[in-house]
């Protein structure tokens, strides 16, 4: 290449999660014979996400308003609320249909690892959530952990139930095992132990 | 997903080739994620290449002058001209170091099936650059043809060949066979054919 925008573009490209050197080349290169109506589109979507999606006020999903559109919804029960990593963790576990209460983003976990302490989630927040709403009518009873079965996902998970715990409510967490379809032979020791732990009655 | 910039985002990027719905998404969480100066830098560096990239005017490689750098270079084979498919064949053989001629762009092979006809190529430039070059010091003497081996390259380097060889020029064609530690156990017949078609003397 011999053209610096289009090394530009390749480096910038490149440094987006799965794109290697020659897929972002390859993308560039398609980028230049692309209309320019795209392109424009493209560009203006890039900045558009960055200027007006925020944290929603209430559970710290993303959102374009003050509020999140589950925080709006009158339909779900206020009672009930499950703990996530991600904002993407919400329509995943939305989508399954087994979930009608409310959600609250911890935007990360624990991990001394990575020098991630509480202090850089939104636990704090968390807890604030949980208290206030004590003795009212929308009052959580239930916190549903779901995060992944990891050691800083276990770590998190631990050190929020402890805190929650003394608030007098009930903490619980997405069981782990083997998945529906899945085949014994193929699943790794740790899901299998963890399948045998959890094992419930029928 | 409850953001419209998100989902826009995320639509415009799966346009891109190889980016399925799924992996659109994640980059689009990941660009929110990012701190702002890398996607307002991504976002220039994606009108930069349309507006400052155009065509050389004279080998239609891309270039941010009016001519790229191959045909600026003075230490290149004014009598060796390469034809190759698109821009980006050409780092691809330059970097093999066996070609020190100049290169000329036809955007696009011949291909009936999708309507494209010599019209629509840099055909016509290509002949009449090698006729203006006659009876000059930087006269054309031998045309390589790179050129895919498949329905579209064939007929179009036997379309070039064919006027070229009017003009009294030496037309070549990188030659098509088994790759240098390909197992011949492993070859598909028709390269297999070509090779065997293309032999040489040892």
């Amino acid at each position: 290449m011999y053209t610096p925008s289009l090394e530009k573009l390749s480096s910038e490209l490149s440094r987006l999660p799965g794109i290697g050197p020659k897929t972002a080349l390859r993308l560039s290169y398609f980028i230049l014979r692309s209309p320019k109506d795209y392109v424009t589109a493209l560009s203006e979507a890039l900045v558009d996400v960055k200027n007006k999606v925020k944290l929603c006020e209430k559970c710290y999903s993303y959102t374009e308003q003050v509020l999140c559109r589950i925080c709006l919804d009158p339909n779900r029960d206020n009672n009930l609320l499950c703990i996530v990593e991600n904002p993407s963790d919400i329509p995943q576990i939305d989508s399954s249909g087994a979930f009608k209460g409310r959600y609250h983003v911890l935007h990360g976990v624990i991990s001394p690892m990575e020098g991630i302490s509480p202090r850089d989630l939104k636990i704090e927040p968390l807890f604030k959530r949980v208290q206030a709403s004590k003795g009212t009518e929308d009052q959580i009873n239930e916190v549903v952990l779901a995060l992944d079965a990891d050691l800083e996902g276990d770590t998190t998970a631990l050190y929020i139930a402890k805190t929650l715990k003394t608030y007098d409510i009930n903490v619980t967490r997405i069981a782990h095992g083997i998945p529906i379809g899945g085949d014994i032979d193929y699943i790794d020791h740790r899901t299998l132990g963890r399948a045998l732990e959890n094992r419930v009655q029928i």
